[in-house]
């Protein structure tokens, strides 16, 4: 719910996002929760891809899910917000919630995306820098830690 | 797998699709299932989205899932498999899977989209017709019929 | 030059919009161009296509024209700035310029758009309102009338 | 016209090409010129980027001009033909014509790009190398050599 998100960006949606139907095609909805989530490093304070390409690593998606509920339009004043709800070892699972601005009872769209902390040279996943960590734990209040669930994820 | 499928479809990956990474951004397989999946009605024999909207229904995408094995690389030649795996009351169930043409023990990127079929006027989910149903039984030799399915995907 | 225009629109380049090469891929521009002028009919105060379509016209593009001079990159900050620099018979032309933020003395990119006003039941084009004339004049101070321009652009 | 064209590509309209009006969003189209322009190399014996980069050279867009005379629509099959039409000291003029396929009297679109050779290291426009020139002349059976259009032209 819209209560459990600290970073949320305001997003209009351009003419040619929509499709036949009058509604935002699907797939572009993988590209708000880009988006979302670029601005995201921003707010922790990190540059995505720079801070991250300039220790040799980078994030890769290794899973996206998301739900439809309800549709977004052409012109429409999104909300769209993102938080780090799980931290595995290498792997972080990002949820992004969208809703229509001023209307934050009914979420359009739910999703999830599951990136991989990965060394550029190997291509293998890498244990999350302590001090990655510890900023994401700074900006989210509650971030639960479940080591497990790198294996499940990543 | 490449052997469960009799749709398939050559894709060439386009400059504009393939990010700074030199990969296709991740919002873009979705796209790229999207164009299967209008080719499978086409090879049903179903017109999209006549068809459907003549009849007064439309599919809608409920929930799609996509999971990132290996990048696919501009210029890639490639091979988009797309199935219904399960056919519900209101709801099917549509798996694609993408190849890079001639490589197909490894599997570069796997989606899941449940579909629901929808009455434009109501927007409520409606039974698939059985006339929609036999079509899709003859071009796919094996689809599991679940009915409780419906409840689960849609 | 920026100064020459009194619709001016902030513009973050997202990472999908980047090819491989880092930067924007040529036909983007034409979508922030497409933006700003969605934004550029608010500002006038009409809404794009509501208040078109409700009396049966809508706008069209007949001819696209960019020039490219310097790059925009990941992550920029764009200025896009958009004015009607002729208003004919029943065409208008549609200036963009963009900049870099707060690097206004050099243009990265100059686009000029030529938009006709359509009746749509007929298809063909329509002298352009008085009333529309007047706001687009009320807020572009100076507006070269030049009935002639319709022959050439429309 | 249809027949000036040696070099021609089938492309079907994809469902999130098309915008609220059914019809191609308007950008799009140098997108598909993009596209032809690959095939075009491709067909001339080149591989683009590859072939470029390794001799530390690459082609950047300097103007696009796109004409639009008729809509094409969803699923449509278009043609995309696209040839060099004039090759200068260091750009290229590399005009595009769209067509739907079966109804080459009637062109919906036409594109003209202005491609720069440019030397990657010092970002300068260098003479286009004569093992090109030789190669795009055999493919094309009249390109009018105009040295003096490199000055307008890039």
């Amino acid at each position: 719910m819209y209560a459990d998100f600290r970073h949320r960006m305001p997003l209009r949606v351009r003419w040619a996002e929509v499709d036949k139907q009058g509604v935002v095609f699907n797939a572009h909805y993988l590209l708000y929760c880009d988006v979302c989530v670029t601005e995201y490093w921003r707010a922790v304070g990190l540059h995505y891809p720079d801070d991250f390409v300039a220790q040799g690593h980078d994030l890769f998606v290794r899973k996206s899910t998301v739900e439809y509920f309800s549709a977004a339009y052409y012109d429409d004043e999104l909300e769209i917000c993102g938080r780090i709800a799980q931290l595995g070892n290498s792997s972080m699972r990002f949820v992004v919630e969208i809703y229509r601005r001023r209307q934050y009872e009914a979420v359009l769209i739910t999703a999830e995306l599951i990136y991989v902390y990965t060394e550029l040279a190997s291509r293998t996943a890498q244990q999350i820098p302590n001090e990655m960590r510890a900023r994401i734990r700074v900006f989210e209040t509650t971030v639960p830690e479940d080591e497990t669930d790198a294996n499940r994820a990543g």
